[in-house]
């Protein structure tokens, strides 16, 4: 079912077309996560467990190959095939089965359990791959003119559903696929910033800076896939935030095109030159305009990085033994600590889960810089863990969890394959309030899972650091119940009225998507909301921009 | 013409009424910087030099007692007055003659100078004193039906005219004066969070904070006066901020009325729930709302403090060496750098200003935290300092800069008393692009002075840096022409279309008010204008907030 005309407007031959850019990206397969070389099976190890535990066969079912996925008809008409080809190009114009099945959402647990399901998957009416600012630009105008919605789409890796391919009332909906925007356009040494394309995925834009010396430092467990322009459109926050800042913190300049024209924000590292707009843009997910360039900090590749690993006898002490040092400035790059429930199962060690059971809660550290920087560093966090109750595990549980920190949603894919329901959320709050919204989250995810009689195990950890509080990150493993899409909504559900009552935030770095809307108006109330519906007006008066996501 | 009554609103007396509260600040003298306490009297050493340099006599003209002011009659109707009398009682509702005249705007030079010469001075038509936020959001909601311009009042310490009393096509303007919100309402020792009115000013804040052994670390040279509320709707930056921040980096969390209603926004240390908008009310300057609560990071008082002096060659030697220091991470608390026309002049060295010359150029650094942190950090520091070019001059140049912090205002009063011009500007921008913005922008102070007739002094530092570029704050000393206000505002056209041409930011700490705001559409774009349009319709559909203010 490849039209060749559409294939070659697909990302791959687009780097191709494109030989100072960066290394072609792989594909990620349709129905999970990543390229089939990524491919986790379960160890026998995990089988054995979740035969144990939930009495699962622990045998994968068949899953559907792509060309048999029936979807909707496009509703693309003629007129607006031909409008949007003046723009750019008929062969950047795609109703290609595969270009629409591969852009038909994200990647969360209920996107992947639907596409393995039987039936008809929902997709954009037609992909859409502009190579420029200025082509994005009259893509909006033609599209708000139009009246096609709108959905902009990086590396697809949205767990929110903030790719859904909604329609939002109107009779189209195009994706906006932002990968020809893949250049490294200036870089300062001097000043330490450097300009990169919204649709440069995490390793490319590594990959070009590397050229010259430099690195973001910005590695979400998306990493692999997740572009710039994504990062910056859901305040992505990476594993080394403690070292070098959420996503948000690292941008200096949008460039942002918006059916009603282009904004160009951020004209210095700090302003006080009214409201900060580059932060209503960064975290808008495609609902106030499309990020086409951001201007980062950067900073030389690391001379040295030094690692060790500590075990704490439970979760507080490893808590308070994170905040001491966060809040002495003693400025780790990683720091991160698993609850009791993690580390018992390995989870934090991808070469182990499920092995032997390791008692405590393991901390990892890493520190980035000159080998004087590191070594300072280090020794300042290393006192004072000690001093909280930490035991010295040595380097290698450190560079074990560096191995392997982009395999989880791999092994999640897995574990969906043998009807093991597997799913992540997250949340932050001050520290005094970390117990507390710990307690209430597991216990809101045990509860409502237990009562569906499917009782799943609950595990924790803090992976992103500030003087003020933290974040929690739980991963969910049970067995899937005969509906596993409505039991998760279920589950979901409980988990996030949790969070809200416990007075944690709605999301830390997985943004609002679809899946999270319901309490938006919880997190910044009514007035908030029509504060966002204002500017919304303002940007996108026809409302074509990712309609459903985001705002209330 | 002080009225017995109505003096009994003023903020001495509030704060006296609020016996847990902090201790009463000085109120600042109507025509100058401050209180009378803080008058700085030129030394011999000035007046010889003010003569040399300039011909000026050194003698101070006469200056009007604040009785003898004419003001415009009130403008507010009996109904009016009993309206918001209604609301937060009469004994709170003033149109005092001596309470009008105090807030009858900021204390920029063109401020000043217009309170020096002959004739009637602007002032709103009332002041008000709402004692809790519940009766500020009730004076919004009244003065949006009523259509009465509402100034929020808190410090008094405005450079660029955010505080002028104008009335924006309304028939009256009220002050809404905040000093009554002066408590401590919430401290989290584990967190390091604290709430803050709006109206506790910086030493009454820190006064409050120290009883727990806590600080903010927010020192800006209008620290003695300004507020919470005030750092906060200015994106306010002290001069420790290279250690803790700037003010919109510490917020947590707002609290805000608007005419629409109330927002709390501010749910954890960070989130990717949709755009911050806490960004769009810090620096919204009362043009969108009243900030009536700050909660704040807050960090023990430190334990330590090391003090440390450099002297470097020249300009561009020290500001590499300065950047080299915080790309490292090397974590000062504090890091400045006068040019050689402010070193020589000893402009850093409060009690030896105009003193024997002194070559190359003045750097201070501090360290706070531990003993063992600061020893870590400095050791970092002094290392790459001295790499870099730098001498070090041991502690004194340092504890000397730090005593005499908040002294520049007071002399700019007893400079301005004897016809001398004195004026400071600020802005921001890349270190690459550092020296060709200081380049332009004393060319233009220079040029546009001289060509006037007045040849200046041009002198300036670096007070704030960050991994990606730095401020630069100039000051300005000549001769008063026959019209000064006209003199200064040839002088600030000039030096402000330099900065927007040389790609500064136009405001890097002074924030928007009336005086920046010719430049706004510069900063953010006619798109960026009409996103704060939008809001503004959203939150102050009256536009009663502020009127004349930031947005364009």
């Amino acid at each position: 079912m490849v039209d060749t005309q559409a294939a070659a407007t697909s990302t791959d031959s687009a780097v191709v077309a494109n030989p100072g850019g960066p290394q072609a990206r792989p594909s990620m397969v349709w129905d999970a996560w990543g390229s089939p070389a990524g491919h986790k099976p379960l160890s026998e190890q995990i089988r054995g467990l979740l035969t144990q535990v939930f009495g699962v066969s622990g045998e994968p079912v068949a899953r559907r190959d792509e060309g048999d996925v029936p979807l909707p008809a496009s509703a693309l008409t003629a007129e607006h095939r031909a409008g949007l080809a003046a723009l750019v190009g008929a062969e950047r114009v795609s109703t290609d089965h595969r270009d629409r099945l591969l852009r038909s959402g994200g990647k969360s647990t209920p996107d992947l359990l639907r596409r393995r399901s039987e039936g008809p998957q929902d997709a954009p009416d037609a992909v859409v791959f502009p190579g420029d600012h200025a082509q994005v630009a009259a893509l909006l105008e033609y599209c708000s003119a139009a009246g096609i919605a709108v959905v902009p789409f990086g590396g697809g890796t949205s767990v929110v559903g903030g790719l859904d391919p909604a329609r939002g009332g109107f009779d189209t909906v195009i994706a906006l696929d932002l990968n020809r925007l893949d250049a490294l356009t200036e870089v300062d040494p001097i000043s330490g910033t450097a300009t990169l394309g919204a649709g440069l995925s995490g390793p490319q834009a590594e990959e070009l800076l590397a050229r010259q010396g430099l690195s973001i430092g910005h590695f979400p467990q998306s990493f692999e896939y997740a572009t710039i322009g994504g990062f910056a459109a859901t305040r992505s926050s990476g594993q080394a935030s403690a070292g070098y800042g959420r996503f948000d913190d690292m941008i200096q300049r949008l460039t942002i095109a918006t059916p009603a024209g282009t904004l160009e924000l951020g004209r210095a590292p700090a302003s006080a030159a009214g409201p900060d707009l580059r932060e209503l843009f960064s975290g808008s997910e495609g609902t106030l305009g499309i990020i086409t360039a951001v201007t980062l900090r950067v900073h030389p590749v690391p001379e040295a990085t030094g690692y060790q690993a500590w075990s704490f006898p439970d979760f507080a002490t490893g808590a308070t033994a994170l905040r001491t040092v966060i809040q002495a400035g003693a400025a780790p790059t990683v720091m991160r600590l698993s609850d009791e429930a993690e580390t018992g199962l390995n989870l934090a060690r991808a070469g182990d889960i499920g092995g032997a059971a390791v008692g405590g809660c393991l901390a990892v550290t890493t520190f980035e810089g000159t080998a004087a920087h590191v070594a300072a560093r280090s020794a300042e966090a290393t006192a004072l863990l000690t001093a909280a109750g930490g035991t010295a595990l040595g380097e290698t549980p450190a560079r074990e969890w560096e191995h392997g920190r982009f395999a989880a949603p791999y092994l999640r894919d897995s574990l969906l394959d043998v009807g093991v329901l597997c799913e992540t959320l997250e949340t932050a709050t001050t520290w005094a309030n970390l117990a507390n919204l710990k307690a209430k989250v597991t216990a809101a995810l045990t509860d409502s899972l237990t009562a569906q009689g499917t009782p799943a195990l609950v595990m924790c950890h803090i992976s992103h650091t500030y003087p003020t509080g933290a974040s929690l990150y739980f991963t969910i493993v049970g067995k899937q119940a005969e509906d596993p899409i409505a039991q998760w909504a279920i589950a979901k559900r409980a988990a996030g009225d949790a969070i809200v009552a416990a007075g944690g935030t709605i999301t830390h770095h997985h943004a609002v998507g679809a899946d999270h809307r319901p309490w938006m108006t919880d997190e910044i109330g009514d007035l908030g909301v029509r504060v966002l519906r204002a500017v919304k007006q303002a940007v996108d008066p026809a409302g074509i921009l990712n309609p459903g996501k985001l705002i209330p």
